[in-house]
């Protein structure tokens, strides 16, 4: 394993740290326990917007703290879902009086812990909600769900749910554009070779070296198939058309296409890509307004992308093209 | 070869295409010969800005095509110069009557490239000056360089410039500048694994499991030693120490940190080498007042990382700070 790290047991701690250090009129980094809270403070009267999620995945989720997105985000371990003892007091410094909601990708641990997280939260009163994300079309249950996994499309419910809380939207409109949005994202993935969790020491999996697989999912668990090296443009079409087709989208629809790099793929991949996902819905009349190409929402060194689709209207357009002031996000 | 592309020949063309359907509000793609102006074209009386080099490195230099930076970028074919045909007609449409700056990367084919492309432009009418970029202390002469070569500190000289040229300096005062970043940016990098170039399908070098390179270059040219893989820290060190003492920093002065991946090092891995590497100057007394992290000046797939240091002064640390819309680089 060549990785650039100290001890496996300090990389996300380390991490965390230099981007607080880097960051400063950004975010806020907290230790012991770790998590990270938009420089400032939570801004009283808006609602407040916390995910989190095990490490390994960055930008996501300490990327998008910042204004018109996150208020605090926690890191878990290495693909490990961040403790009940770091999202309380997260959820509590995100807290300006109008609750919280929590953005939690479905994956059991994370469910599990930020529930527990939340209902200790709530129990020093600050109000709690939250909204799974669960985008990820390729499998029903998986190595760490049940259900779909969440995936890229995150970035998307948390990119928007945070236009709508910095524009002073209550904890219910919050609440409801986020649904609307995890209503209208579906992505798909793809692998080209696995990657090393620094505490394992070895690759997740094993995969050929003229084989993918299609459908995986960002911690490597299994996807739908594994087929022969192909080319960029075959492989776009088999991420993009279960997008679609599970979406229904229509002739003469709007949306946001994103693709998204899983870590070690160049950025020039990603755009070839993003080429051929935009003919094809072309193809099927549909209009590709808005775009987002870049690595996002990772698996550490893996090389491989996903394809994320977000059926837009005009409200979701609007908080879309809302300013945002992050790390990862700003414009 | 596992890659996100189709067939080798097209996949500049194919991601130069794609990435000016996704960002039209920022940047204007031409093929044929292929070049990247800022959408909306040149500011008559502003002096133009142009870059351009091999392919690979991406987001650099199209990635910095945009208000506040580059008004045009040439990308070559993958780790090739870019030629004069279309050197030529970047730097006419750069030019907004104040003249144009080339920022080239010290790398033989690019020098003489853009030595025959501004040769044409300047018998066309348009009045071309040439800012070369040697950031790289790892070694003097290299496979394809005479004297040191360009590498991730040329994002500073084309930001700073950039600035510059947008806030209305004049010819000479824009090559002043630049010159003035070139003289105080240092750079130096370290692979962890090669990577492969398209067309030639297998990696450019050979390293060891165990081994890394430090002061590789960003084509994989040989650097100053091969050593066993070791903690981060030591790492960082090994490339902090020759940057900052070829610059002469001394206690009491002010820097930008510039922590960059080669494209296929994950984010995280950087905030653990930036984290130490502002350590390392905070122990010589100096200053970290502005920082960036990130994959910007890549090697296709490379895993590893470089540490940039520029010295700032009122005027760099301002001109760094004004505002920036590209699709890589954006305050």
């Amino acid at each position: 394993m060549k990785k650039l790290i100290n001890d496996p047991a300090d990389v996300v701690t380390e991490s965390v740290e230099g981007f607080g250090l880097a960051h400063p009129d950004v975010v806020h980094v907290r230790t012991d326990p770790l998590y990270v809270t938009r420089a400032g403070g939570p801004r009283t009267g808006k609602v407040g917007l916390v995910s989190g999620g095990g490490s390994g995945h960055e930008p996501l989720h300490a990327g998008f703290v910042g204004v018109g997105m996150l208020d605090a985000a926690v890191p878990g371990a290495m693909f490990t879902s961040p403790v009940p003892d770091a999202i309380t007091p997260a959820l509590q410094a995100a807290d300006g009086g109008a609750g919280v909601v929590a953005i939690v990708k479905n994956y059991t641990g994370d469910v599990m812990n930020f529930e527990l997280g939340a209902e200790i939260a709530e129990a020093e009163g600050v109000t709690v909600r939250t909204v799974l994300v669960n985008d990820d079309v390729a499998v029903e249950d998986s190595t760490w769900t049940a259900g779909r996994r969440g995936v890229a499309g995150t970035l998307c419910v948390e990119k928007i749910a945070g236009a709508a809380a910095e524009r002073g939207d209550d904890l219910d409109a919050v609440v409801a554009v986020a649904e609307k949005v995890v209503a209208n994202v579906r992505s798909m993935g793809v692998a080209l070779t696995a990657c090393t969790v620094p505490h394992a020491g070895r690759p997740s999996f094993d995969l050929a070296d003229d084989e993918i697989e299609i459908g995986i999912g960002i911690h490597g668990e299994p996807g739908r198939h594994r087929v022969p090296m192909a080319p960029a443009d075959a492989v776009t079409e088999q991420l993009l058309t279960p997008v679609v087709e599970d979406l229904r989208l229509g002739d003469g629809e709007s949306v946001l296409l994103f693709v998204n790099g899983m870590g070690g793929t160049p950025l020039s991949e990603l755009y070839v890509v993003y080429r051929h996902a935009r003919r094809l819905l072309e193809e099927r009349g549909v209009t590709v307004t808005r775009s987002l190409v870049g690595s996002y929402v990772t698996s550490l060194e893996m090389q491989g992308a996903s394809v994320t689709v977000l059926r837009l209207d005009d409200e979701l357009t609007a908080l879309w093209d809302a300013p945002v002031r992050t790390t990862a996000l700003h414009w």
